[in-house]
């Protein structure tokens, strides 16, 4: 029983608590499994009590019975319909009921979802991202950059403008900071090692690895070395703030007034449109400070091959995998003398049969991780903003790889050669027709990666299995440990793909086999409960972006939608009921012409400011605070975090914990 | 001699001088030519010097001399040279070269473009436009809509707001204006006729027509018709002044500053984005004023049908008249009696050989017209944007119908069928192979069509037919006269895609078929000398759009280029030449790069109003003219024009004199 009793509690909170508890972008993250449940629970009955016995009394592959053999499951799907039929009619009013009944619900959620944004940031306390903008590609004059920027802005925002904080170039102070915290993660351990066994004081060999050199003794020496790069620590830190060459051309501006900042973010401030841009400053916890100071010429090469490579990655990953496949054979060509070695069964069905599912395994693993990796070489300037263009690729790839690959057999690339060597008009066809023969791979796959995955994440299998792996290997400290033990995030760059990969299912499916819609609505409800559970009780909030990732979850059901219509299109279009075609046309456009105007209407809500909103706060603020000191409160809000940390042990724990604390201040 | 005495004349006007006679657009427009010069005068010495002896020297044709027909164009093209040749590769770098040089040039001039339009914006006087910002979809609360516009002005800018401008239902007036401009013209043409003629006073039948009814003096009669008229405009006038229901859902509102305006302009108002948009205010003369108060969802929905039915045009434009042609055989199934007359060989043949291609010439005559109803049908707001859209249009229209349907023989509906049924991969070598083929068909088009039609432009044969039509039929007094003559402006409606058509072809056939180059050439020298003059002497400007349309223009010419690879690629694909694939498919990538980093260089020079520059004007202002009163200045510049008409013949004249002067004086 106790097995389950997470789950009334998981059920209890109430929205605006768990906006309290966990910020908006979890709230807005469990509206997506709600929207899935809004559609499909409707969809699923209907489709069930009107869909499947027209199908099922359809009869062509009852007549066929003794030639072709086939599923249980295919009698419940459109493939049991004679062709020519006029059952069809049937399948196509639904598809239009389906169609608008999703986008009706689209629209409500995005609706729902823009207003909960506006609320959440009217709402707010005051924080220091609404008064700051960050200018990127201050051009380089005879002055000091920090001079031009103040010139700059007190010319041309004279009313509104306050201060602003320079980006320093910290890459070596980062790297001295981390060397410190290893050395430290030494020395305690080597204590609590003292503590344990005070009988024998630990000991160490200085020279290459701790293998050569005098011994000494580890906790004096460990002592030493820290207190050596505290000194080069504050030397640099000096360095820093005073040499005006490490002031990177970026600086975050502050401004008096809400209104100011929203004024200068969405304004083009200078003739030359790629030197000072301006735009909202994230929060400082959400901002990847690497990605500050990347020149606009560079910026654009490197999101260009990165859109080159994502394409190569989607559709040519499986060449490096038929590489290890044939690795046997290309070592014995090169190294003949190992020939006995490979020749070996143990060897040979290591390196062709284990090696390539291992490095398979291994390469989606790493998928995320590497997607993340070419996000960042992007140069986009927050976490969140990162993580939503990871999920992005992610989806990429899963479409091409995971729908469409398990749809036509082959590897994604013998997929193009084939996309690029047939008729455009035969492509949703050929798709539309072997559709319904995967209904039952997919209902595998949803109980499979989706049922289990959800069940998976409830029980922490997988951060069980590093957490131990962890403290087999490195865990040496309580710090260590802690560190092991973070739960971490929701992870969107992984889950909003993984979902909107099963809205696609659902859709795809809902004409052509209803049967897979009660395996996707059970997903939603599970994964709902789930993760409100893991939301709740589990994870982290690593940043706030008060659900910026929406609109994308909003654009990729539509295209879900786009792609459920051409298959429909393509298999109908083999089953003689030509009346389809044109009738089956209006939707797609219908749908496109949807998602404009909802882009219109809803997506600036995301992106920028209302300058009326920002001029109510402002006027309450005045009149509840009329003696607020803003300059002192946004002085050092961002400042690198690493320069926020005063050297020496415990205060620098103490300023952590401040930071921290902060953090969960302001989110409430 | 006389005959090109109008040469030297149009060379010697500097740039600066066109700018200052007939405005940035003209002196932009011609820039296009000065940009086709640039690009195809090095593109045709060096194509003519190092691809010419490659091709003739290749051979494959004179070997086949017997079994082919081939002309001799087909010798100097690349179908003279042998499959798998080696000389391949020179075409490979001469393609590079010539893309690198296209960019380099259109990088040149699109920057150089910008800073004449930034410069120009900089340099002027004092115009109301640039203290004006237009906000449409004001919502409707319970008080005026005025009161509201005031309200939300004053609370959200508080420091810069100045006042606004209602816009008024002038529809009815409007029509009373025509109405009496009709009588009034009558009126003059029957005192003409009595002046000649004092003997006997015309007189007129008031009844249907004028066949039946009491006949009076015809001068009386029209006297006081118009004096009823006069009479219904005032009252009309007052009342749409005075009657809160007039006012329509937009207002010009102004500001006191640049900067003011600059920012209101580019940011969002309000929390809903479909209220308060705001966006610069056109200049007075260039606005289009019955598109001012199109609801959003109904603009929505006309764009969305406006692209859909531009659809249909460009592809289904032939049905209509393929109807006309099938029109014979029509008419005696529907009226068998009267399949005497029809069989008659007169009948027959007109019915059959000339109707079809009347109709043919009267589509292809009414186009740009019908085009531009479609653009105003979306709901733009200025002239310069109407003409923009329409040439857009224009040039779909003719890259499918003109190039394509050239190339690919058939109807553009047959070749939608043909594209839709062929592997996507095959389509550019089936284009690609019979592109040499119809270099001789292009050569004469350019001639035909190019050469002709500048020509015709020069001696102005369109606009002397239409004026001697008019003169024979409509033309009655000193007024109709005046309004026959009127040379219009340049057109760029029509002129943009025909010229951008020039540059696809020339980009397309500068490897495949050098020769079709010196035929570019001499039509950019010819149109440029050619429009200089027409745009010194003759064309009247009608608005003053400071070269907004040269993103356009830079963006056609991007899309030849990647066109002009495509189809190479196809073309060498069948010629054997592996080794070019991978080396061709680099340069589209790198071409679409080119162009994203010139959109985001350049592009916000034509959209936005960077607040630097707001701000030095402002200040240089403010010190030159102190006590400047910008509310006067600005009171009535964006009244509805018929409304600044005053009742009263001899004023109302007066009035449009001085509106063209201040026009005038403005663009100095």
């Amino acid at each position: 029983m106790s097995f389950l009793s997470w789950m009334p509690q998981a059920l209890k909170m109430s929205q605006a608590e768990i906006i309290q508890h966990a910020g908006l972008d979890s709230a807005v993250y469990l509206r997506i499994y709600i929207l899935g449940l809004k559609i499909f629970l409707p969809l699923t009955i209907t489709a069930l009590l009107v869909i499947i016995p027209v199908n099922v009394s359809g009869g062509t592959l009852l007549d066929l019975k003794k030639e072709i053999v086939f599923s249980n499951i295919d009698k419940l799907s459109i493939s049991n319909v004679r062709p020519g039929s006029e059952r069809f009619w049937v399948h196509l009013f639904m598809t239009y009921l389906f169609t608008i009944w999703t986008c009706f619900m689209l629209y409500r959620e995005y609706d729902n979802v823009a207003f909960m944004r506006l609320h959440f940031l009217a709402s707010q306390h005051r924080r220091v991202e609404q008064f700051t903008v960050v200018v990127r590609n201050v051009p380089r004059s005879g002055n000091s950059i920090s001079e031009t920027v103040d010139h700059f802005f007190q010319k041309n925002h004279p009313d509104h403008y306050l201060g602003h904080q320079a980006v320093y170039n910290a890459n070596k102070f980062a790297k001295l900071v981390k060397k410190k915290e290893r050395l430290q993660n030494w020395l305690d351990y080597n204590q609590l090692k003292f503590e344990r066994n005070p009988e024998k004081r630990p000991t160490k060999k200085v020279g290459f690895l701790g293998l050569c050199g005098e011994r000494l003794d580890s906790i004096g020496y460990y002592k030493q070395r820290i207190s050596e790069v505290e000194k080069r620590m504050e030397c640099e830190r000096q360095r820093i703030l005073r040499d005006s060459k490490a002031v990177l051309p970026v600086a975050f501006v502050t401004f008096d007034s809400r209104w100011g900042a929203a004024v200068c973010a969405q304004t083009q401030q200078s003739r030359n449109p790629t030197h000072w841009l301006t735009d909202w400053a994230p929060e400082p916890r959400d901002i990847y400070w690497k990605n500050l100071a990347i020149p606009f010429v560079s910026l654009s090469i490197r999101r260009f091959l990165m859109s080159i490579s994502l394409f190569a990655l989607v559709f040519f990953y499986m060449i490096p995998i038929t590489f290890v496949q044939s690795l046997a054979n290309c070592l014995e060509k090169v190294a003949p003398f190992l020939t006995p070695v490979i020749e070996l069964k143990l060897t040979k069905s290591f390196l062709q049969g284990f090696l390539p599912g291992l490095a398979l395994k291994i390469f989606l693993y790493i998928l995320p991780t590497f997607l993340m990796l070419m996000s960042k070489v992007e140069g986009y300037l927050s976490l969140s903003a990162l993580e939503r263009r990871a999920a992005a690729k992610y989806y990429y790839f899963m479409l091409v790889n995971v729908f469409l690959g398990s749809i036509v057999a082959g590897t994604a690339f013998e997929q193009l050669y084939y996309f690029l060597h047939q008729p455009p008009a035969r492509i949703p066809r050929t798709i539309g027709v072997s559709i319904p023969m995967k209904a039952t791979f997919f209902m595998t796959y949803i109980m499979v990666d989706g049922w289990a995955g959800v069940a998976a994440d409830i029980l922490r299998l997988k951060p069980l299995v590093i957490y131990h792996l962890k403290s087999m290997f490195i865990v040496k400290t309580d710090r260590d440990r802690q560190k092991a033990m973070d739960p971490g995030s929701i992870g969107l760059a992984k889950n909003l793909p993984t979902m909107q990969l099963y809205f696609l299912l659902g859709l795809t499916y809902a004409v052509v086999t209803p049967i897979l819609l009660p395996f996707v609505l059970i997903f939603f409800i599970f994964a709902f409960l789930v993760y409100r559970h893991q939301i709740i009780n589990v994870y982290n909030q690593d940043y706030e972006s008060a659900g910026a990732f929406w609109p994308h979850v909003h654009s990729r059901i539509i295209a879900s939608l786009l792609i459920s219509h051409l298959l429909l299109l393509g298999l109908l279009s083999t089953k003689k009921a030509a009346y389809s075609t044109p009738l089956l046309l209006v939707l797609p456009l219908f749908t496109l012409w949807f998602h404009k105007y909802c882009k219109s209407r809803f997506e600036s809500a995301f992106q920028k400011y209302p300058l009326e909103e920002a001029m109510e706060k402002d006027a309450m603020e005045k009149a509840s605070e009329p003696d607020l000191n803003l300059k002192a409160y946004l002085a050092d809000a961002y400042l690198h975090p690493i320069l926020q940390i005063t050297v020496g042990d415990g205060e620098m724990e103490e300023v952590r914990v401040d930071k921290n604390r902060t953090g969960v201040c302001s989110q409430q």
